[in-house]
């Protein structure tokens, strides 16, 4: 047996969630000694006085504008705008889902009831047919339960996530003041407290759902983490909305506000006289911050559940090894502890004093987090795992050693690292593929576009490679367990990814705030600096979740198969090649809803844009007030209505599907829709955010090559704020979406398995 | 046995490609009846005289300028300077592309022939145990025969049609004097030369191969139609580089010529003053013309092919059953006659009249085509099927009857013909999804590229599930052979599909020459007219390419595993999931190197274009005489250069993953490739058509709507021009390249699958 007792476990999974809260809260803390509170500014202001401490911070005169008083006030004003503006949208937002969300709880508890026709009687297990499991109706009531339980979760952390970052954004504006590094530590820090925040409470709340689970399932650990499972849906589906209805809301205000804005009215970004200022910024927060937030927090939970729900069939369950049976957690939660060692070495141990430093300190996060990682799973695997054990696979038992499995947890978590750096070298303008974007503006729109669509459809050659690696050798090892673990592994760094993800609105957010507060153009540079690496550490943000979302569905879909009782799913057969080819269309049919929905809305947002120009007077000199409430009200109506249907396709797809066609064209959908869906996913994300720092790279004009490109205004400059335009949906709507559909498709499967093995495929049975 | 008598068969098969050579030349020689040779011109003008006969055609007073001499003189000028352009471009391409070719087929050789490791000797066969087999070392040297021959045949037709569409394009000019209706008929003429030329030489060649080798085959009809498929790899590779070649060639004149055209000096398209003009209307003659007649030659040897060898191993092949060994040849007899009839209801039985008239008329051709070739297939199926037979159906025989062998050709047909409208809704701007697309350029060039893309990812929905819907019948039905005889149902009226595709780019350049020429307003109206539904017509051409490259790859990847040896192809086994998802990368790996080729080669042109403009006195003013022939060389060269790694990438994949990874993993690329290839290809080209017939749409200013977007150069026009300009590399380089890509990998690995289940998976054998 494993070294680490059943004890050991339960006392370490929720002590290393409290460390990861408990650093949360300290780095909540130290962002909030940043006053932006009109009343304790003025005091601190009149007060001069002591140096230490944030009060003193306001008497440094170093830079312009830091102790002006009316600057701090419109900071003020300003976060508070936005940050009521997107609680309005989410909690609009978190009505409709709870709708849908309550529907679909019905509708699985339905589904998974009738597998044994509502009997309350125990049944056969499917595993170990010679044992007695739990009734299907109790199975269905626990899903149902999880389900929810995960959606909770998910919203909850979005929201949380959404509150941080409109805490931080105009701290991180008035840090500016200061340095560029000042900034930046306001800006990670804070991002800190989200990726902790998340991170922790995705364990616990896993980890408490299985202990108050196992009161009544027992020994029934093969129905356990069958219900379990429904945490990943319920966590995957918020997640879905989340993403998409935030996705079109940011993006309809961003293209908006952008077309009018900069190309017609030639006014600045963010500049306060743009009625869709507000909503623009309000956007970053409800799409990119709690969009991503549910995310991640949904492809935890189901690799999380991916691994669980084999491992209660392997020898850890059959032997009643809870350490064993804990390894996914147990990997987590030493995760946790590397990441807030790595957190140190952005904040505390070295400073960041140069614009030219902020992003090889992101990608240092990114290399100290793996390499300490590596160490702890090695660790974590030593003292939890038994020296052998078997995996189930497909029917079998196979053998696995505890250093094979710590190699496939590595392998994953190097192959994140390998994806993290690509994507950087494909999206940021340090490097030539971004260069030659900007290059081609010279010719106009049409050539940025062109090699903006070629640098994404390159940048997937190398990320599909190491995926394909990770998968083969992790399913050599320990079959579809490894590829759950893998995936597990590239999350196991989710704390620093997401911080350093939310850095990047945050950062995007303090720019506006000091554009409309006027803040100086010095101040603006350094946020436009932060900026541009937050495009970059979003770009790599969204390769994590895509890669981790490409493992995670093909252990789902491993789970799925066996749980359904399929054998082999053969493409030479129709039905499964039928599935295939459809499958691979989905992510296209999705995105085409997205995008047109971002379109649309968009649309209406530049002709109320528009309109308030040419009637409201003095609005472009400065007088008039525009009236950014109905800009706010056009985003969130656009959104709420326009994430159904796509939410819908994805939803509906696997229990059509499966009910109609049965698990073998199911198998064949999962399986084509995640190798086709990774590819857009990536390709995407990458070019638009390629050129959302083309373009920026051109603005900034920090080389010899960049200052042929612009200034701001010339005609290179305008090609490119196309193709950033362009790049807005790809890249935060349907790009970062198209993940949510494959996980999402497999783990629904997963958890309606038992109903489509009973009942499904009745389409063939009729003919 | 079957009705139709062997000897009937030998007979009716050259019969039907005879009449078809004999129609082209009919057709030829009503096109040639207009004279662009100044002497003859001059020589009617003066003579003035008789009405019939196409002397007395220049007498008629009812347009401006048909007397004109000079413009006569004019179009024939720019005729031969197109023609002679494009000639010497295919003799450069083809020298390269010879070498390559060259350097393949003893490739070929070598692997085939290392099988049995060259020996002389007779074999036991591969499927009947207990018969003797030719030597694979004959079997090898037979196919590199097939194969040159299949190239050659390519390289014909490819040169051919071009020669055709440039003896063409200044006829149908000077006959748009006449009336829009007299134009259209002359382009759909030449379109008709071609189409049934290609048809006609594909089948006979393919005919008397077979006739040849049987006299060293005699009773080895395995080897013989395994030996036979070296034709469809030679036929696709050919095609392969003239699509890409080609590709690039037209597109990087295009868009060079257009940036700087268009969008920088405001001068209309195919202005004289351009120096990229020629090099555009060379690139639709090179690429359109050349590129597109050696790509559907290619499905259609493939699918033949796929045909024979799954035949020759079914009750066909086993009992010596010739007429039902050539049902796949007599189909395509079938749909030659069925073509001559149908080509007639649009040159003789109905005339065009006005412009609206052309999109029904070229529409009608496609029904009637589908309605009596359903027809025809029923006679041929009850004529030379027996009542019952036996498909191979990987290891056993699955009994199949002829009706229902009927339906699988049948099922195949008709969805062609719904791609067919699917791709004309959403490319022709008669429909609201194009003019949608022209709306969104009101606000700008970005809105028109998000509605765009989103348009091509919408319409691949349709044309997928009619493709799943006639694989799983046809496989249902008789396996592997009812996919390949529904794809060979689905090119059965090639002769039309490639009349109605053709008439584009002659009808595009015909466009170009009356610019060029100076011919008046009017004129230049109607070849828009043309052009525009030449447009649609090219989208529809490129969806029956990929819809039947689609079905053909899958019967050929269906021969392959059969031959190869493999059972199933498990999504599960991990092996077989790498070569799934890489080959799902592999379509984004090809777009990227080919859109990125034609963005430089665009940039080279635009700065070429650009110091013309700057550096020759009167340019502009049309004094000064631009130097065409260096655009021409940047094109040429850039073509030749770029096409290389692209088809490398193509023609390499299956060797090396075949030959180290084994045949199970290049059943997964096979397989991943096709799945998403499709979708790509599919959204490239009706995206790229959307956006030039939205473009076409503002400036013909036809409706209410449209006239509110326009006129010429006007902000909306300027966003649409753009959208234009990036849709010409997706629907004209890389997306009718990937149907190559899907099926030329399949077919490749079919040719090389008994040395890669000999030899094959070299890695997995060393570790």
């Amino acid at each position: 047996m494993a070294i680490l007792s059943a004890l050991g476990t339960e006392v370490f999974i929720p002590v290393a969630a409290a460390v990861g809260v408990a650093f949360a809260v300290a780095q909540w803390l130290l962002v909030a000694r940043v006053k932006v509170n009109p009343a304790h500014a003025a005091a601190a202001a009149a007060s001069g006085g002591s140096k230490n401490g944030g009060y003193g911070d306001y008497l440094i005169e170093e830079e312009e504008g830091l102790n002006d008083h009316n600057v701090v006030v419109k900071c003020h004003e300003i976060q508070t705008a936005i940050s009521e503006g997107a609680t309005s949208f989410l909690f609009t937002e978190y009505q409709y889902v709870g709708i849908f969300m309550s529907i679909f709880a019905v509708v699985i508890f339905l589904f998974l009831g009738s597998v044994e026709g509502f009997s309350t009687k125990s049944q056969p297990c499917t595993y170990s047919k010679d044992k007695y499991c739990k009734p299907a109706l109790f199975n269905a009531l626990f899903s149902t339960a999880s389900f929810l339980l995960g959606a909770i979760t998910s919203l909850v952390s979005g929201y949380l996530g959404m509150k941080i970052a409109t805490f931080a954004n105009a701290r991180t504006t008035l840090e500016a003041r200061k340095g560029v590094g000042k900034a930046f530590i306001i800006a990670f820090r804070s991002g800190a407290v989200m990726g902790f925040l998340l991170a922790s409470s995705g364990l616990v709340v896993l980890y408490i759902a299985i202990n108050v689970f196992k009161l009544y399932y027992g020994d029934d650990w093969e129905g356990l983490f069958e219900s379990i499972t429904g945490y990943g849906l319920g966590g995957s589906s918020m997640a879905l909305f989340g993403r998409v209805g935030g996705g079109i809301y940011t993006k309809a205000a961003d293209v908006g506000a952008d077309l009018v804005g900069k190309v017609e009215r030639n006014i600045p970004e963010d500049d306060p006289r743009n009625p869709a200022v507000i909503a623009d910024n309000v956007g970053d927060n409800v799409g990119d911050i709690a969009g991503m937030g549910s995310d991640l927090f949904g492809s935890y939970a189901e690799s999380s559940c991916a691994a669980l729900v084999v491992a209660s069939i392997s020898s850890f369950g059959i032997n009643h090894d809870f350490t064993g049976m804990c390894y996914p957690l147990l990997v987590s939660s030493v995760g946790i502890i590397v990441c807030l060692i790595t957190t140190l070495f952005a904040t505390d141990f070295f400073e960041i004093k140069a614009v030219k430093e902020i992003e090889p300190a992101l990608k240092k996060q990114l290399i100290i987090s793996t390499a300490l990682m590596t160490v702890g799973i090695a660790i974590i695997s030593w003292l939890a795992l038994p020296a052998k054990f078997t995996i189930f696979n497909f029917g079998a038992q196979k053998e696995v050693t505890n250093w094979g499995l710590f190699f496939c947890v590595a392998i994953g978590l190097w192959a994140g690292l390998i994806i993290g750096f690509v994507t950087e070298y494909y999206t940021s303008n340090a490097y030539s593929p971004v260069q030659d974007v900007a290059d081609s503006c010279r010719t106009g729109a049409a050539t940025n576009v062109i090699f903006g669509l070629a640098l994404g459809y390159k940048s997937v050659i190398i990320p599909i490679f190491a995926i394909a690696v990770s998968i083969y050798v992790s399913f050599s090892i320990a079959a579809m367990y490894g590829i759950a673990v893998a995936a597990l592994g590239m999350l196991s760094t989710i704390a620093t990814g997401l911080a350093i993800d939310a850095y990047g609105p945050i950062s995007d957010n303090a720019g506006g705030i000091a554009e409309m507060a006027g803040m100086s153009h010095r101040i603006r540079e350094r946020t436009d600096a932060l900026d541009a690496a937050g495009n970059t550490t979003a770009a790599i943000g969204k390769g994590f979740a895509i890669g981790s979302a490409a493992l995670v569905s093909l252990a789902l879909f491993g789970a799925f198969v066996s749980r359904a009782g399929v054998k082999v799913v053969d493409v030479l057969s129709p039905k499964v090649f039928i599935g295939l080819i459809v499958g691979a269309m989905l992510p296209y049919w999705f995105s085409a809803m997205t995008m047109k929905s971002v379109g649309s809305a968009a649309l209406k947002m530049v002709e109320e844009v528009r309109r308030q120009f040419n009637s409201i007077p003095g609005l472009m000199e400065g007088t008039g007030k525009p009236d950014y409430a109905t800009c706010v009200k056009i985003s969130t109506d656009a959104s709420i209505k326009e994430m159904i249907p796509p939410g819908a396709l994805v939803m509906l797809t696997p229990l059509i599907v499966g009910t109609l066609f049965g698990v073998e064209t199911l198998s064949g959908v999962l399986a084509g829709a995640l190798v086709s869906g990774v590819q857009i996913a990536i390709s995407a994300s990458n070019t638009g955010g390629a050129w959302d720092n083309a373009k920026k790279y051109i603005e900034a004009g920090a080389s010899e090559h960049a200052r042929t490109l612009g200034p701001k205004g010339s005609d290179c400059h305008k090609a490119a704020v196309i193709g950033d335009t362009i790049g807005d949906p790809l890249k935060d709507t349907s790009g970062p979406s198209l993940n949510i559909l494959i996980k999402l498709m497999a783990v629904e499967s997963l958890v309606f398995a038992p109903f489509f093995a009973t009942h499904g495929g009745l389409l063939f049975k009729w003919f």
